[in-house]
C-alpha cells in the first residue's frame, strides 16, 4: 500500500518494454534521431500547434529552463508559497536563472489568487529598480495539493501577466492528471488560455525519466538549445527520452494512466469520507488525497504496510492536536486492492 | 556502417532488458531505494575502496558538478586545450561553477604535459589577486583523441596537482575503454594514482543514460547532494540509472563491452594501416580511430553508407591538402562485418 | 527640508577635505598603501579585536558579498521581510551568491523575532536537499524603519544562530545611528553579541562612498580578497575609500555626525507629537522618523518644499483611509532650522 | 621616480577640489540629481551623438557589465590573450555573466589580428551547440602594452563583428591616452568606427573613481540600470562620480592629462633609446614604456628609488638571459624631473 509519492512507481510495461524494443541499432545522438522529431511533431499534434518541444531528463530542470529562457536581470517570477519551484527544488530555478528570484503568492489550496497575484506584480514596479522588475508567472498544474486551476482562473492569471508584459509559465508534473480532472484538450487547458511555456511531465505518470519544456511560440525559443545544453540537458542519447514520449502518447496510454491514477484518488477519498475515523482536508482533483487522520490511527496505517506521508498544515484548514493532515498520492500502478485495503484499515 | 560516435549506439540488450526488470514495483524515490544503495555499494566494490557515489544524467553534469564541488572563488581549473569541458559542453562546467574559468594546457596526443601542467599553474600565484587562482586539474582518460595516460602520467600529474594544493579530476565518459586498454584496476587507474573525483560514464558503453560522480574521499563529498540536487539533477527515479549501472557491472560486463569496442578499433586501424589509399594519424589506445584520408575516398565511404566525422588537425600533424583527418568511432555495437566493411571500401 | 533620505546629503566637509589633502603623491593601489593599512588597523581598534576588514563601494556590495563569504550549495539566508537585502537592493545578494537564496521572516517594527526566526530555520531541516539549507542570518542595525535591536536582541539571534551551526551577518549601514542611540561599543553591538561579519557602513554618515566588510574572525576572511576582486570591488585607487574612513573616524567624528542626526529625528519626532495635525508612527530610535499625516498635510508640506517620501504601511498599523504613512529621514546636515520648518508648518 | 602603474598616482588637484565644491548640499540619491544628469548630457556632448551612460565604480565593472548586457546562453566573447579582462580581472566578466567565456586570440604588440580573431570566431558556428556561440568582441584601447589600435584596426575588427552579428565593446581605461595618441576625436574612435559599447575610464587618468559604461545605441541599454543595480554598481551619492568627471571634462582637463603622460612617456623611452645600457621593446604609443634592462641596472634603478614592475616577455621579442624586459607608466602626475631622473640612473 504505496502512496508516498507518484515517483515511488517504477515505469508503466509499455514504456519500459519500449526501451527495449528502441535499444537496437544506431542512431544520431542529442536529439537529431528520427525517432526524436517524430515524437517532437507528436508533441504538436497533440498541442494542436506548431511547438518548440525541448526534452529535459526531471521536471527540476524543465522548470528551471522554461523560467531562465524568459528572465532578465532583476527578474522576479511569481509563483504559489507551496509551489514545487520555491519550495522543493533546492534553489535550482534561482541557480540556473543565476540569482533571479522567485516570490511567494497566497491563495487558498494551493491556487494563486488574481488580486493577491496583481498586489505582488504592482511591489515591482517597472521603473523602480532597486526592486527589480516582474519577469514570469508560473503556476502548477494540477498543484501541490492535488487540486486544478479551471480554464477561467488560467486565463485571468495570464491576462494579468500579459498586462504586466510577462509570460506565463505551467508546471505540468501532474498534466496530465489535471488534463483528465478537466476533460478538456492539452490546447484548451494551455495556450488557448495564454499559457506561454509548459513544463511537461512524463515521469510520475509512467515514464521512467521524460521531461519536456514546450513552447507555444516557437520564436521564443531560439536560444533555448544554448540553454539547454549549457544546463547540462542534452542528452547524448536523446532517443530513450522519445521513446518513453512514443509509448505514453502511443494510444493515448498517458490519459488512461491518469485517468486511471485519478479514478484511484477518489475511490480513496470515498474511504476517507465515509469513515468515522477520518475526514478529508479537502476535496481531491487530481491524484493526491489530503485525509485527516487521528495520530493513532496514523500509526497503526503504518504499522500495517500504509505508505504516506504527513504533510504541512496550510492557513485556515482547522487540524486538532491529535490529529495530523496526510498525503496520499496515487499513481498508475496503484491497484483497487491497494487503495480498498486502505479502506478496510480505516473502517 | 555507424562510426560517427559510441553515443549512436542504443542501449545494450542487458541494460534494456534490466529496465523492464525494475519497472515493477514501488520504491522510495530520489536515490534512497534498496537498489540504488546496493548499486553505490557495487561501486566500493568496483574501487575496492569506500566511495562516494552520486548518480546524474549526462557526462556534462557529471564533470561540471565534479568541478563545482572544489571550485572557489576565482578558480581556474587545467585541462587538456582539446578535453570535451572546455571545447564541447557549452560552458556548462562554467555556468555551473558560477563564472569560474577552464585553462587550456597543450600537450601532444590529448595528454596535458606536466611540464605545459606546471607552467599554466603557475601563472596563477595564491597572492596574486588579479588572476585568480588554481582550482582543479582535469584529465580526460580516455582522452578526446583515443589515447591514454599512463599510470606514471597521472601520477606525475596529481602530485603536481597536489603539490599546489588543488585535487585532480579524471572525465571518465569512456572509463571503461582506457582501464581494459591498460589492463589495469579501476583502482590502479584512480585513487591509487591521486585522481580525486571521477565522472564515471556509462552512457557511451552500453547503457542509454547512466553517469556518477565518484568521490575517492567520501568527506569531501559532504555538500555534493546540495550540489546535485541544486543542479537539477537528483533524478526522482533515480532506481532507473541504478538498474543501468547494475546490469553494466553484472558479470563484467561493462569490461567485455569496452574489450569489444577496444578490440574493433584495433581491427579497423588495421584496415587503415594496411590500406595503400589511408594511414593512421596516430595509433588508437582506446575505441577511437584517427585515419588520414584522402578527400575522394572521404566522399567515396560516405556515399557508400559509412558514417563519421572529420576532425580539427592537430598542432604537429602532416595532413596533406587533399587529405582530411577522420575521427571512427567503435561501440559495444560495432561489429565485425561493420569494421571490415570499411576495410574493403579502402582496399 | 530635505528628508528624503540619508544620502541626499553630500559628503561632510572633513571628510571632502581629506580627499584633497590625500590626493597628491604616489602609493601602492588596490589597498597596498600605508594608508589602506593604517586605515585597516584603525577598525581594530575601533572594534577592540584583531579584524580583518575589506573596502568595497556600496553598501549592497557589502551586504552582497558577506553573505557571499559564508554561502554554500542550496543555501538559505534568512532577514526580515523589510531588510533592505531583500527589498531593495535588486536581486544582488542572490546574483553574486549565484542564485543562493533569502528568507523572510517576520516581527514588528523591522525587527525579526526569535521565534519566528527559528521557526523559518526549521522549514530547512538538514538532511532535507529538496528545501536547500540554512546559509546565514542577516539583521539590519539600525533597521530600515528606524528602531534598534537591542543587546540582548542580537545575542538571542546569535545564539540561535549558532545552535544552527550557521553565522550571524548586520548590515550596519545605518550602524554609527544605532550605536550612539544604544550608547554601547562598537565592540558591545557585534561580536560580544556574536557577530560574524558586518557591513560597516559609511556613506549615509557623512562619507561619499566608503562601505567595509568586517570579519570578526579574520581566519573566514582568507578567501574574501578573491571574493571581492571577482565582483569588481577591488578599487584601484582604494586610499580615496581610506581617507574617507580616516576622516571619519578621526575625533569620533563618525559618532559626533550619527548623535546629530539622531538628535534631529527625535526633535523632528517631537513636532509630529505635539502637532494636532499628525501623530507617530512609532517612536524613532535612531534618524529615520515615521509620522502618519493627512493626505491633505502631505501635499501641502511638499508644496512647501518638504521632500520625504510616503512608505508602506506595515501589518498592524491603523493608518486612516485618509492618511499617509510617510518617512523623514534625518542625517549629518539636517539643521534644525529644516526640523523646526516642519515644525511650523504643521502645528 | 614612481612608475608602477598609473593608478599609483591620486587625484588631479581640480578633481578633488570640486569634489569639495560639490559635497555640499542635498540632491536627488542614485543618479537622478541635476549633476548627474548634466554629466551624463556632457558625455553625448563628448561623443558628439546621444548616448546612454552608466557611472560604476571600477574598470573591471564597467568590462564585466557591459559584456553582461550582450550575452547570451553559451556565450564567447573574444579579445587579446594580454587583454585585462582575461588576465587581470580575477574571472570578474565570466563571474557577472553567470558563466559566460572568454577566448583569447593572439596579435603582435597586444592587438587582435583580424584573421586571427576571424579564425576564432569561425570555430563556434552558429548552430553546433556544444560550442557554444559568439557573443562579443572586446578590444584594449590603449591596450594593455601602451600600443593603440588605428581607426583602420578597430573598423575591421568591427565589420568582422557584425559579419557574425556580435558587438564590439572597447575597454578605455586609457581612452584618453590612445585618443589624444591618434589625434582624432571620440566619436572617430568609437561608434564611427562601428564601437557598439565603450568602458570609458577616468580613474587612470586624473579621478578618484570615475569610470563609465557608454552606449552608443541607447535602445541596447534599456535593460542596462537593472544590470548594474543588480551588480551592486549604482551608487546612492553617484554624483561624487558625476562630480569627478565634471572637472574631468571641464576645460578639456581629460585631455591635457592624456597629452602630458604621454608626453612623459616619449620623454622617457627618448631617454632608453639614448642609453647604452637599454633599449625599447618596442615604441611607446600611448603612456607605457617596455625598455629591456640589464638585471643588474633593474637592480641598481630599484636601490635608487625607481617603483617600476618586471614584465612577461611577449612571443617574437628578443630578450637575453641577463635581461628583464620593464614596464614603465606615466601619469598626470608624473615630472620631468621624474622622467629625467631615470635618464641620469641609466646614462
Amino acid at each position: 500500500m504505496y502512496f508516498a509519492s507518484d515517483n515511488w512507481a517504477g515505469a508503466h510495461p509499455d514504456i519500459a518494454r519500449n526501451l527495449v524494443t528502441r535499444s537496437a541499432g544506431f542512431a544520431p545522438a542529442y536529439g537529431a534521431s528520427d525517432l526524436d522529431k517524430a515524437v517532437e511533431a507528436r508533441f504538436s499534434e497533440v498541442f494542436e500547434r506548431d511547438v518548440a518541444v525541448f526534452f529535459v531528463g526531471t521536471g527540476t530542470a524543465a522548470n528551471s529552463l522554461a523560467l531562465t529562457a524568459y528572465d532578465r536581470a532583476g527578474g522576479v517570477s511569481f509563483c504559489h508559497r507551496e509551489a514545487h519551484v520555491i519550495a522543493d527544488e533546492c534553489g535550482a530555478p534561482e541557480y540556473f536563472m543565476g540569482g533571479s528570484r522567485l516570490h511567494a503568492v497566497d491563495g487558498p489550496l494551493g491556487r494563486m489568487e488574481t488580486d493577491k497575484l496583481k498586489a505582488a506584480i504592482e511591489r515591482f514596479p517597472p521603473a523602480f529598480v532597486h526592486g527589480g522588475r516582474p519577469a514570469a508567472v508560473t503556476i502548477t498544474q494540477a498543484t501541490e495539493v492535488g487540486t486544478v486551476y479551471s480554464l477561467a482562473q488560467i486565463e485571468a492569471l495570464s491576462t494579468l501577466a500579459k498586462e504586466h508584459g510577462i509570460p506565463l509559465h505551467m508546471d505540468g508534473a501532474r498534466f496530465a492528471n489535471a488534463l483528465v480532472s478537466l476533460g478538456v484538450s492539452a490546447a484548451e487547458m494551455t495556450w488557448k488560455r495564454g499559457v506561454d511555456v509548459l513544463s511537461f511531465g512524463g515521469t510520475k505518470n509512467g515514464c521512467w525519466c521524460a521531461e519536456a519544456v514546450v513552447f507555444f511560440n516557437p520564436d521564443e525559443a531560439k536560444d533555448f538549445p544554448f540553454v539547454r545544453k549549457r544546463a547540462a540537458q542534452l542528452f547524448s542519447k536523446s532517443r530513450f527520452i522519445a521513446a518513453q514520449f512514443e509509448a505514453y502518447f502511443a494510444d493515448d496510454l498517458w490519459l488512461k494512466t491518469a485517468r486511471h491514477s485519478n479514478a484511484m484518488a477518489t475511490r480513496l477519498a470515498g474511504h476517507f469520507t465515509t469513515s468515522p475515523n477520518a475526514r478529508l482536508g479537502w476535496a481531491p482533483e487530481a491524484n493526491e488525497v489530503f485525509p485527516i487522520l487521528g495520530k493513532g490511527l496514523v500509526d497503526e496505517l503504518k504499522d500495517k504496510g500504509a505508505v504516506f506521508y504527513a504533510w504541512p498544515t496550510p492557513a485556515g484548514l482547522d487540524v486538532g492536536p491529535d490529529e495530523t493532515l496526510c498525503r496520499f498520492v496515487t499513481s498508475f500502478a496503484t491497484t483497487e486492492a491497494d487503495v480498498d485495503g486502505i479502506g478496510e484499515l480505516i473502517a
